[in-house]
């Protein structure tokens, strides 16, 4: 079969073998098929979707495109976490040292910021020092002694994933299931994880809006992964609003220090310890999800995860002094306080627009060549809910540069929403798959 | 708006405005967009469909990438004839000279083999001497005198289209009917063009398959042309068994220098008629289709459509002693009778296999630098609806090459049913639409 044939057929709805996706995507790989060929390709799968079986082969070739990890040689679990991108998400650098003060194995493998949305490892990035990408050898060592690693995804792991992706960012076909479940899990499973916790959003902020979508891909990555003989489990959260309070990169940072402190956001709170406890229970150190909450709680109130968290940046040529001296993280000149137009309760807290207004302050990028300002975000002091009267501070933006500034002010302004009566509250976890 | 967020708005069913879709065209013309944004948006083009409006700007824009002629130094309307592409479609050759014969002028643009469909150049250039690119002043010159010229599109006419259509031949986006029409009538309109008469194919051997799929277009092409102030007729015609009776390059002249010799095969003429006869309409030479017809008739029988013929192949360089003699074509060194298994009556005479047979003994293309073979094809002795007995001929195999005779016999046997009862005779003409 030609490429073209192969395009038509997906096209035309038909089911393809895996001789063909294989040959496609090596073809592609090889530069036998050309960009434009993929591209319609990647079109003709998002509108006509994929059989189980084809996003299975999908996965596999993506995964075999690369080096393919092996942790056996590491005593127990290897469990990782991931997200499908939210704002103010900084669960993973909490569910690093959470989990691994629990006894699990958390090779955690993390990416940048993406559209409206958060990177881990930018947060990471704004600690003086952080290394994103420690040699092999550090890996294995901080694996067998601190427990976690937090990196960034090396160029020979699943690089089929790497290019496609990025054509898929400028092609408008980052929205299908089949290729997301593709997408992520390649890479998962080439880092060589026994385990997955999947943090799939829903709602305003989230690549996948609506519940529906967001159901569909917990099932089609469940599917895989059980194909796969790969645990996972999927945890569908809420990202309405952002998590947490802090958005913009030592923003977040400062707030995560705090977490581990004592100092919880009922909302970043509740999703952590959710998916630290499933991560904690996948790895077989907890009988039941109650017993695995329960060491989550305890290993932040007891300081263990706070001392993970600190041998994590040091481990990774970060200063650790910003546990105890969290002022030395990059601040922002100025600190402006945005207040509420009216009194009332807030009933919009868009996560979207004011991941946008974040960026638009410098925290994230455009293109892949711009450069993140470490110091801007947005900090909420009201969220959903809140009861607010006229003239409170709504949020407190962080800002270097005066036109960026005046570019996020009116994403802000329409970010909020105050109504004389309360609407009802969404509920923060959706709920969970389990493979 | 980014070129992401143009495919992104299509691929959600959104309708593009003038400007989105200019600045996307332009944008490809001037290398700004590159190949792999142009089919991801192709394809979603494909599966959401344009809206009248937006079909017409994409039809303006391609128009205007390139040069667009004025003929109006000319007297008399000029009036094209297009097909959406047929096996043994030989009917561009013969409207040319009827439709000139009775006064119309001729300016027609006519392409190659494509798929398994055969092109009305690669048969003109099987008569010695031919050229499919006369200069402009020829051109010119033809049209005054002659009345009709039959030749390639030239680079400088919708380069756009040229460059989209190749795009859209190799990611399987040719089948959608706003990217049809516009292809079609952004070369037809910047000839110069008064009217357009065009053939659309419906049956096994057409690219629109279904009756349901030729209505849309015929209608699409209409209302494109009514907007655009340009008189159209578009006649739906049968493509379920080949035209006529020879298929491939120098059988296929033969056949037409036969025909107007007063050797007519029925389906032959009445197809060709008919679109003759609305090209004479359409250029004010008739005031009915029946007085029209009947010109058309007449031009065949008095032999002025015949000389008419031997002029344009004069006038473009080629042997016109062919009219007379057409054993002075290319002619295959094996004839080669293919015999009836059984009697009773022919049931399917698969116009799609039958081209690719033809292709198969060299007579199209595969890739774009194939050298065509002249001589070779196909000449059906039989057809839907005949009676025949065990043994008697179906049709004659003209070929020089072994490999390739072994390649096509097995398609020509696939094209052929014999059932001891006639099936129900198709409609030749499914109707016609005007704008």
């Amino acid at each position: 079969m030609t490429p073209r044939e192969v395009i038509q057929k997906k096209r035309d709805g038909g089911v393809l073998t895996r001789d063909e996706i294989a040959s496609f995507i090596r073809g592609y790989m090889t530069s036998q098929i050309p960009d434009y060929q993929l591209s319609a390709w990647l079109m003709a799968v998002y509108f006509s979707g994929m059989t189980l079986e084809e996003t299975l082969t999908l996965t596999r070739e993506m995964r075999d495109s690369g080096a393919v990890l092996d942790h056996s040689s590491i005593s127990g679990r290897k469990i990782d976490k991931h997200s499908t991108g939210g704002v103010g998400d900084k669960t993973s650098m909490l569910v690093a040292p959470i989990a691994a003060a629990c006894g699990v194995t958390v090779p955690m493998i993390t990416g940048r910021a993406l559209g409206h949305t958060g990177g881990t490892l930018d947060k990471l990035e704004s600690i003086p020092g952080f290394n994103a990408k420690p040699s092999p050898e550090k890996i294995v060592e901080m694996l067998r002694t601190t427990g976690a690693v937090i990196m960034g995804q090396t160029e020979d792991l699943a690089p089929a994933d790497r290019r496609i992706y990025a054509l898929r960012d400028v092609t408008a076909t980052i929205e299908s299931i089949p290729l997301i479940t593709a997408s992520i899990l390649s890479k998962k499973l080439a880092a060589g994880t026994d385990g997955l916790v999947m943090d799939v959003k829903t709602g305003r902020g989230a690549f996948m809006p609506t519940l529906k979508m967001a159901r569909a891909l917990a099932r089609s990555l469940v599917d895989v992964c059980r194909a796969m003989k790969t645990k996972i489990v999927v945890v569908i959260t809420d990202m309405e609003q952002p998590l947490g309070r802090a958005i913009g990169n030592a923003l977040e940072i400062r707030e995560c220090i705090e977490f581990l402190d004592g100092k919880t956001p009922k909302d970043l709170e509740t999703v952590s310890i959710t998916l630290a406890a499933q991560m904690i229970r996948l790895a077989g150190k907890a009988r039941s999800i109650e017993q695995a909450s329960k060491l989550a709680y305890e290993s932040v109130s007891s300081g263990k995860a706070g001392i993970r968290f600190r041998e994590i940046i040091r481990a990774q040529g970060g200063d650790q002094r910003v546990i105890d001296d969290p002022g030395i993280l990059p601040k922002a000149a100025h600190v402006q306080e945005f207040r509420s137009p009216a009194s009332g309760f807030v009933t919009r807290c868009d996560a979207k627009l004011l991941g946008l207004a974040s960026n638009a302050l410098g925290a994230g990028r455009n293109r892949m060549d711009d450069i993140i300002d470490p110091a801007v975000g947005l900090y909420l002091e009201k969220k959903l809910g809140d009861r607010v009267a006229r003239d409170d501070v709504l949020c407190q933006i962080h800002w270097n540069d005066g036109d960026r500034q005046s570019n996020a002010l009116p994403l802000i302004k329409q970010a909020f929403e105050i109504k004389a009566r309360p609407e009802r509250s969404r509920p923060l976890i959706h709920g969970a798959l389990e493979g």
